[in-house]
């Protein structure tokens, strides 16, 4: 909000904190799509490569779990590459991710070292997967303390940056409501290719595409009189668990 | 959100709901007198004049009902004056202002004829002021009907305009989670000037400028890298039913 | 659940209390065509018509109240017959239904001459809708009331039925979560028929096919070890807001 | 729900998570005998036997900790088998029970040899006791682990078992709300047997007595036309977190 | 609480605002029989008899309106002179009990005459009853307007007192959560006696003796060190909406 | 509540569980002050210094980290000195806090050596502040343990204290809601004077000022007939999580 018309020496920098490989292109492909669109840096930690928990097609084919880890890397990548953002992989095994100080601490590190002007992560709750509210807690927890001065490590302390949660895959049993909901549909066919490159989870493309076209409607639905809109709005839908800093009540 | 560079045929409209007299100054002065030294229109339909629930210090100095309407009319229109806002009074009754069809019915019009592009009213809850909740569901209700085609009445219908919930006086026991923090400080002077025109109710001018002095210690702490605010930047504190429509996360 | 072997004089009764002529059919059709397909009783009562709320088509291409009424009652009358059930109309006024003792009243009669074994309604929130609650209050007021012996008018008292709220359209934003999902596959083709009858809001059939889609699989997703389930399951999303009655944990 | 009129193979099959040797017995004693007396196979998974936190009986005789073990696991074993279940215990030691990876691997051993079609565990909440919640969180974590095929170990992958749970001591101070009232009158007698296999904690056998006659009254109250139901119905009250999957509205 | 030892004028006061005759008996009675004990003053304000939703059995026996109301009045009063109150009846009418302006302004001149140090009312949800969520929502609003010194009317205006919601049949369906345990043992003699003054209703002199020794079970557990407690400690618990006034943490 | 006129053998122990230095005397100063004044221990059990989240100001002159421990803790004896308690350094590191068995284990030899009649602590949510919610989970769970016979240890089992929660930085951000307003009009000067003690914290000795003004208030609008309260009365606000213990309602 405060990114004036400065001479613009450094780019705005977002940082998507992700439990599995996939997460970050069916929750927020457009969000992280549209920020590189605009010229910001987009930076994905990448907690795990979901390699036990949502790889169940690789297991049943008898695959091994680093042939399994190095297809999701190589998939993930590429989904990264296509919306124009770097990822970073932990490695930190899943199901269970297990929240430690040692997995915070390097997350404290990408938060000074990426300096985010926004965050993007999974929401609290979520029934069907522990993983993600672990990747939750360790999100926030490292966004506190990568602000404070006495925190040790490399790197300048951050600012408070604004957080967005992401949608989980069953949202009314994860206590989810739509409080943003964002517009993608000039980077749509972007977000679509960054899903066509998660060959082994070929069955969630219409799935996310039809989630698209309804969080759309909606969005349509609250836009006040919005002429300009297209019939075939896109959106994806975020939840914003600290205060928004307006200019302007819009 | 969808007010790009179009040809300005009409100002964009803001519309507040309010039960008694004062509430429009000293909860959403700073965002009305920010829509209008941006050029908006603000209409204030003011529900009743706070006749009995708010205007002890007349009743002890032993006045009617009539000069007290009188005298909280004239110090409203002064301070909408001072805000650049203009307020329409309803005369319905306060303590109890009792929810209507035929009120809400007047609603319905001032919504067609205003077309807002944005609301404010009350929250929901208010366990020492009856008056408040009552105001919010008529506001709610008639933002509904004044959608509806088959609504009958004179005037267009029009679009799903976002919410504001304004600030109760005792926000913690009435529910309120600031959702939005506005910036005001750019309009301060302006809406103390406002204030100051409710001579009755003197001891408030310093308690809501103390309120938008922590509401901006509170922006501050949540805006991320926020080297450009003011010292002493002052804000003022929303919720917001509805999602909100986005072209970017920030 | 105490419907057992017993000579069945009386069929089993399901009372739909809906607010508009269509909510019935997207809402609730595959729960009221399983309870038709049984051989049991099911009775719709509708308070409205939907005639300004809900018809937006017709006031747009220059019809007059009554006749849109007539349009709606007929639609929602083949819609019921396709689906094995019987709808009454209670011509109360739509946007805004307004909750009256007279109307509960009427409720109470409907409660006592259909004696249901099951009620469906609307659930308590919906912040798109206000006819929607207003439905719920009463429905839920009759039922209490035509509980009490000392409750004047015709009929005898009934039972303390089970109540179920069906999906209403933006669940997240009305508090709704699934609590009971419903598997409507073998009375699918049925439902989409009673759809169809529905000409004037055709772009909601795929809408409501999609979500059967969706609550299927999640259906799947909860249902255990479910080797029977077919392919493509159907299914309706209800909350239940008291205590379900069980001989056995499942 | 599932569980039609095929050749029956395999029994169904019941797991129950608890913290302490005497929890299944109060609060789960009637959903085990019922399940035992329809030929099926109960497992409970007992963590610890209570012996600091739920035998201050044994201490304040000046009895040893091994000793207390012994006569816990004595008296849980002679109500399981009064029961008709089969009781396994973990030893992790309570006050405080501690969740632990290890621990929660152990579990999804158990759920994968069990199999089970039904899961009872302890509620999220308990302000006076926290080996309640340790227990409910390594039961779902491990349920959820236990379904996935890359998660390594003995056994074959789980179907998604429906969760209860039961009914902790101070149900208000736990968020705990009946959402299913199981009728154990027909078992009643096995239950109050368990019961008074608990030596140590006789004044506890009125109270869960008094309980299932509270329950029961409840049950009838909301049972709709209960002509058939017992005057001393007894019952058991369970939350159930995930939705219920049904074939029919009852 | 601020009622030191000045030279008492006025003894202290409560104000009980019920919907149906039998209420503060069930529910309040140890309370008030504790203030009346103390030497203080305590009102019941009585909605309706209960004529119509809570004498079944009268209505069973063939008995007629005017005769069941009379019976409840009487039962009532010597209940009433049992605990040492005074009842006032509005004969309002009962299922429903309908909220009016009338009724609340009535219950305004009560609190102006009583000018209460306390009261008590119903919580604000009974799904199983909405005559007390009508009662509750009068007592609070009157108990605003009777503050304001311009709402017309006899007497003067009153302080804010505080306020308890006694508890409801279904504690756990109706949102009750005891924040208070009030030690009733010392009248507890004379609230049974009460109880049995409503002969109509003898199957609940046992239920509600049960329900005091469970609160007073939860006292103890609650008390801190407790060696002055009598081994049956009898309790009522209640809740508090309004924050506690105190000059000392205990 | 229960601290009669024996003869007082033992004085009355209040104790304190706080993550930081300077927690215990913004958040409970006054009731700290208050118990001392009336001749009661009270202890401070103190888990960290401080040293990294508190700290900035020291950090940015360029401190190193025993350095900056040790004036904090300089800091708080006076501080603590000044209000009449003994304060305990765990100096278990802060930024984060971490909740773990042993630091757990420690609570509960302080519990035992204290005998505590009440308990204060920080409440169970703060988004912006991990180490507050670790502190209240290990208070909570160490006042469980220490009432527990089997619990190996030194000193003797406790009873079970009422518990307050005092108001965090953000109240409305972290779900707080005064539920107890305590008067500290008496001992404010006390509280100022410990809070002058915290010199690298100069910009919140106003901040605490105004808001002991504020609940001051808010305690007045809350009191009932309040004749005797003072103009400006200063007040410190508390949540309960557990039920009052009540001899009258007040």
């Amino acid at each position: 909000m405060t990114h004036g018309n400065a001479p613009a020496a450094t780019p705005r920098s977002t940082l998507v904190v992700t439990a599995h490989a996939g997460d970050f292109v069916w929750r927020a492909g457009g969000a992280i799509a549209l920020a590189a669109a605009r010229g910001e840096k987009v930076t994905i930690a990448c907690l795990t490569f979901g390699e036990r928990g949502e790889s169940a097609k690789a297991w049943r084919e008898g695959r091994k779990l680093e042939e399994i880890k190095a297809i999701r890397r190589e998939e993930a990548e590429q989904a990264a590459a296509a919306l124009g953002a770097e990822v970073r992989f932990f490695d930190a095994g899943d199901y269970p991710l297990t929240a430690t100080p040692e997995l915070t601490d390097r997350l404290v590190e990408v938060y000074r070292a990426t300096q985010p002007d926004v965050v993007l992560t999974h929401p609290v709750e979520d029934p069907y997967n522990g993983d993600h509210p672990a990747a939750n807690r360790m999100a926030l927890e490292a966004r506190v303390l990568a602000q404070a001065i006495g925190y040790p490590g490399p790197g300048g302390i951050i600012g408070a940056p604004p957080v967005f949660y992401f949608e989980p895959h069953q949202p009314e049993m994860s206590g989810f409501r739509p409080e943003v909901l964002l517009d993608i549909t000039e980077v749509w066919e972007t977000k679509r290719r960054a899903m066509e490159c998660l060959a082994a989870q070929q069955h969630l493309w219409d799935y996310y595409t039809d989630l698209a076209v309804r969080r759309g409607v909606q969005l349509k639905r609250n836009a006040g009189p919005n002429l300009g809109l297209p019939h075939r709005t896109m959106a994806e839908a975020f939840m914003r668990p600290f205060p928004q800093i307006a200019k302007e009540l819009a």
